[in-house]
C-alpha cells in the first residue's frame, strides 16, 4: 500500500469505529496504574516547556488529562469522526484534523508529544518518516512519550488490530528508530498485558530532543 | 565474604555515613519524574492490599512519601543509625531494625514490599535467597517494586558504590531471578542517567506473587 493509501484506510476504518471506540477505550481510568503513571511522568517534564500535542489523539481524552495535569495540551487525528467526538466531548479544547506525516505545526513548536498507540498502524519503512516529524516539531529539550504494541520476537509483525492491521515492535528495534531520529532515550518500559487485554506487551518510550 | 560477614560490612557502612547519606537522597523531590511515577503506581497497586514495607529504608523518606500516598507504610533497614534517622524525622511511622536475609514479618503479610536500591550490595549468590524471603512476606496479589543499578553489559559485574561495593545488574538477569522466585512480572523499566548521575542506566522491575 502506498503511504496516502495507507492514511486513507486508516481514516476510513477509524471513522468508521470513532463511537464505538470512544466507549471502548476513551477513559483515562481504564489505563493501568504504571500506563497513567508514565503519562503523570511526560506532563511534569513537557508541561514546562510549551504546548504538547496528543498526536493520534482519537476521542481526546488523553488530551483532556494532559490538561488536567497542567499541560496546554491539543489533540490532532486522522479520523474527521474522531475530532468531532473530541470537540464534543472537551468544548475548551483544541482538536483538529492532521497527519503525523505532515503536521500543521511549526518547527519547535510544541514542549511536547504524546503518541500513544498512534503508530501502531504505521507500516515500519514509514516509520522513520512520523519520527522525522515528531523530532522536527518538538522544541529542544522537548519530551516525546511513545506508546506501542511490543513483540518478544526480534522482527516486527503485523496483527489483525480491531480496526485495521498493526504492528508489533521489539523494543529495541523501536529505540533504536528514536536514536536514529536524534532523539535521547530517557526511560523505556515493557509491561505484560492485564486483564483483558489481548497477550502482547506493551511498550513505552520516553525521549527527549536534545537542546 | 560469608553472608553474616557481608550484612556486618554493610551496616557499618551506612551506620557510618547515615547523616551525610540522609542529607543527599533523603529527598523525594530529587528523584527524576519517571522514578516518582513508578513509586506512585506501586503505591495504587500494593496500598489497597495491606501494609506496604519499605525494605532498606535508609533515611525514611520513601517510607515517608508512601504513607502520604496511602500506604499504611513502614520501614525496615540494616543499620540503627538509619532507623534512628528515619524515627526522628517521621515520629508518627513504624522503624525497625531488620535484615531482608531474615524478616520478623510473619508469611503473606504484606500487600507491598518496596525495595528501593537495597539489594545492590548483596552478593548476586545470596539474591534468590532474599528474594525468596520478599516472596514469602507478600500476601498474593501483593506487589513488589525493585529498584537497582543497570548495565548494559551481559554479566552481573561489581562496581565502587560511594558507601560499600555494590553490583550493577542486566535487567534481564534481575527480572530472571523474580521469575525463579515465583513472581509475575507486570512492568520493567530501564532509565537513562540524569544529571549528577553516575553513567549506568537504572533498572526498575513492578512484580507481583500470584494468588
Amino acid at each position: 500500500m502506498t503511504a496516502p493509501a495507507h492514511l486513507a484506510a486508516t481514516r476510513t476504518a477509524y471513522d468508521s469505529v470513532a463511537a464505538l471506540y470512544a466507549e471502548l477505550v476513551g477513559n483515562v481510568e481504564s489505563n493501568p496504574p504504571v500506563d497513567r503513571a508514565m503519562l503523570a511522568a511526560f506532563a511534569e517534564l513537557a508541561g514546562p516547556a510549551g504546548p504538547v500535542a496528543d498526536l493520534g489523539c482519537g476521542p481526546g481524552h488523553l488530551t483532556a488529562h494532559l490538561a488536567a495535569l497542567g499541560c496546554a495540551a491539543f489533540g490532532v487525528d486522522l479520523s474527521p469522526a474522531m475530532i468531532e467526538l473530541a470537540r464534543a466531548a472537551h468544548p475548551r479544547l483544541r482538536f483538529d484534523e492532521g497527519s503525523m506525516t505532515a503536521l500543521d505545526l511549526a518547527d519547535g513548536s510544541v514542549g511536547g508529544v504524546l503518541s500513544w498507540y498512534s503508530t501502531i498502524h504505521t507500516p515500519p519503512e514509514g516509520l522513520p518518516e512520523v519520527l522525522a516529524e515528531l523530532h522536527r516539531v518538538l522544541a529542544p529539550g522537548g519530551h516525546l512519550l511513545i506508546g506501542f504494541f511490543g513483540s518478544d520476537e526480534p522482527s516486527v509483525l503485523p496483527f489483525d488490530h480491531k480496526v485495521t492491521t498493526a504492528y508489533r515492535w521489539p523494543l529495541d528495534r523501536f529505540a533504536a528508530l528514536l536514536d536514529d531520529a536524534g532523539f535521547a532515550e530517557a526511560a523505556r518500559m515493557s509491561r505484560a498485558p492485564v486483564d483483558g487485554e489481548r497477550p502482547l506487551p506493551h511498550g513505552r518510550i520516553l525521549a527527549r530532543k536534545p537542546v
